[in-house]
């Protein structure tokens, strides 16, 4: 049995939890958390403080690390690193190569492999732009996202001073959609292809205006794309915002031969995407506990796993049942 | 430069002659055939007799055995081991244990290294199969293919006796692909999933009723389904059977949780089945080229293959751009 601890109880810790449970090769041992008084899991794991982690450091196999992105990670990960293998879905694009330095040192000293940005995507819609244009390099890739809630994006806008809570929508630009379902092609901004739908909850006496300027300017996050703010009341993001369902695809178009032209889709619907996050953060785990007794230490990505090793099936089984 | 060779000059062939040409980081450096007086390449590659091929064993990083599955591979695969790297799609589901058995025990000792079952079905589609169950364990997978051409089946066709030519049309059951896109996860047999539509030239005198009692009946590749025969002459052969295009799709639904519902679908929509073929075998010699200068020897195939490996650019690349 592999032996999984999880931190941060957040949405995503919860999924981990549960698709633990499903699987047959695993056991969850830990939760580790900043806030234990306020954790009731829905298994019996034990719950132990986030500063007590290290002394797990030889009964957990790996480490599915639950934290955001934006604060939570950059911290956590390079720290319990030290400790553990890891696995996590650290999903600031731009930010990926230093991540990626970062917990590539840390893991090297103390011996332990890590995989970063396993999730959708970064993640699966990583996987398929990668083999789409290892196969047809002679062609346009395009991803789509949404609509759906991004909780990268929702969690950027709560960092901006007064804003009480927030959530963003990333909604495809349907025209765009069509085209490039068309196999046309098109060249295609970043704002030609996504609208952001932000519904911003005002601390008391926060300036609505400024609160505003400072979303819809965010580098990265929301400056290429049009960006609406919608300021709603707190009663009304609980009430009418509480959906993690979301879809999105990989599309690909490209030529072979003297003219010949494949079209290759990847695509997702979720009911929730912590959960579907946290079944790839699980099958990961799998890869990196085997990949760790191999004698592998360091920081690798997805891109660096061998699609057999996320199976519970023998090679033998792959090779006869799914090939 | 990675050295690529072609073993066999048809449809599959040309198509690697074609990819090898997109490829920046390959040179093709021969062409291996059975019958070097009728072979005329695109490019003024050397055209060399299929048995003088062992001369070229170390001119030749990885061969691309492109022979079809039915008769060609499971003689020349292990006879080309000896001596080469190979990759191959070899497509006969059923019989993909004995064959990489065989490919095995011959590249172990020629301490070569060969990949097996490189197309989109084994191939692609197998990848998505496995990447969708690992990520959602608790759900059922789908996989259509068609309406197309299928070249194993028109090949198994023309196996019987009486046959001069043929070719098969695997055609799915629009019904049965709704209830799958629908979600609903039916359970579907394989004769519930696709029809096959054979259209036959006979030879001079044959039985047109035993030749359709032999189709009909064959084992795997028609006894399972409804299959349909069409007695046509070769004239409408070649006029109206020429088309390569084919499309096809593989679907989870899977659920997490306390019942969250997922789905994921990878489609492919092609103007020329071989060539695409080809372009996966070419992205797959990459692989074995760097895999078999890492020292390891034997079968593998697409299982053992990190996706990084397939790509031209380097990992810091993938990690920058595509991650």
């Amino acid at each position: 049995m592999i032996k999984i601890a999880i931190a941060g109880y957040g949405s995503i810790g919860r999924g981990v939890e549960f698709a633990v449970e499903q699987a047959q090769d695993m056991e969850l041992v830990a939760i580790f958390t900043r806030r234990p008084s306020s954790v009731e899991p829905c298994t019996n794991t034990p719950v132990i403080p986030m500063d007590e982690a290290a002394e797990w450091s030889d009964k957990v196999d790996v480490l599915i690390l639950c934290g955001g992105s934006f604060t939570d990670l950059p911290i956590q990960g390079p720290a319990l690193a030290e400790f553990f293998n890891t696995v996590d879905s650290f999903d600031t694009h731009p930010d990926i190569p230093k991540y990626f330095a970062d917990m590539d040192n840390t893991l090297k000293a103390s011996g332990k492999l890590g995989l970063i940005s396993a999730g959708w995507d970064p993640g699966l819609f990583s996987l398929n732009r990668l083999y789409m244009s290892a196969v047809l390099p002679n062609g346009e890739s395009y991803s789509f996202w949404g609509k759906g809630l991004s909780s990268g994006h929702s969690n950027a806008i709560r960092q901006v001073e007064g804003v009480l809570d927030a959530v963003q929508y990333t909604c495809p630009i349907e025209s765009a959609v069509e085209k490039v379902r068309s196999g046309s092609m098109p060249k295609l901004s970043i704002a030609d292809k996504h609208i952001r739908e932000c519904y911003v909850v005002l601390k008391d006496g926060a300036d609505a205006a400024r609160v505003e300027h400072d979303i819809v300017t965010m580098p990265y996050y929301f400056a290429d794309n049009t960006t609406h703010v919608h300021f709603i009341t707190k009663e009304e993001l609980v009430r009418d915002h509480s959906s993690t369902a979301t879809k999105g695809f990989v599309f690909r178009s490209g030529h072979t031969g003297q003219g010949n032209v494949h079209h290759m889709e990847y695509s997702l619907q979720l009911e929730s995407n912590p959960e579907f996050t946290a079944s790839i953060l699980v099958a990961y785990a799998r890869a990196v506990s085997r990949i760790a007794a191999d004698g592998k230490k360091g920081a690798i990505t997805i891109f660096d796993v061998a699609p057999a090793l996320l199976s519970a099936k023998s090679i033998d089984q792959l090779r006869a049942e799914v090939l």
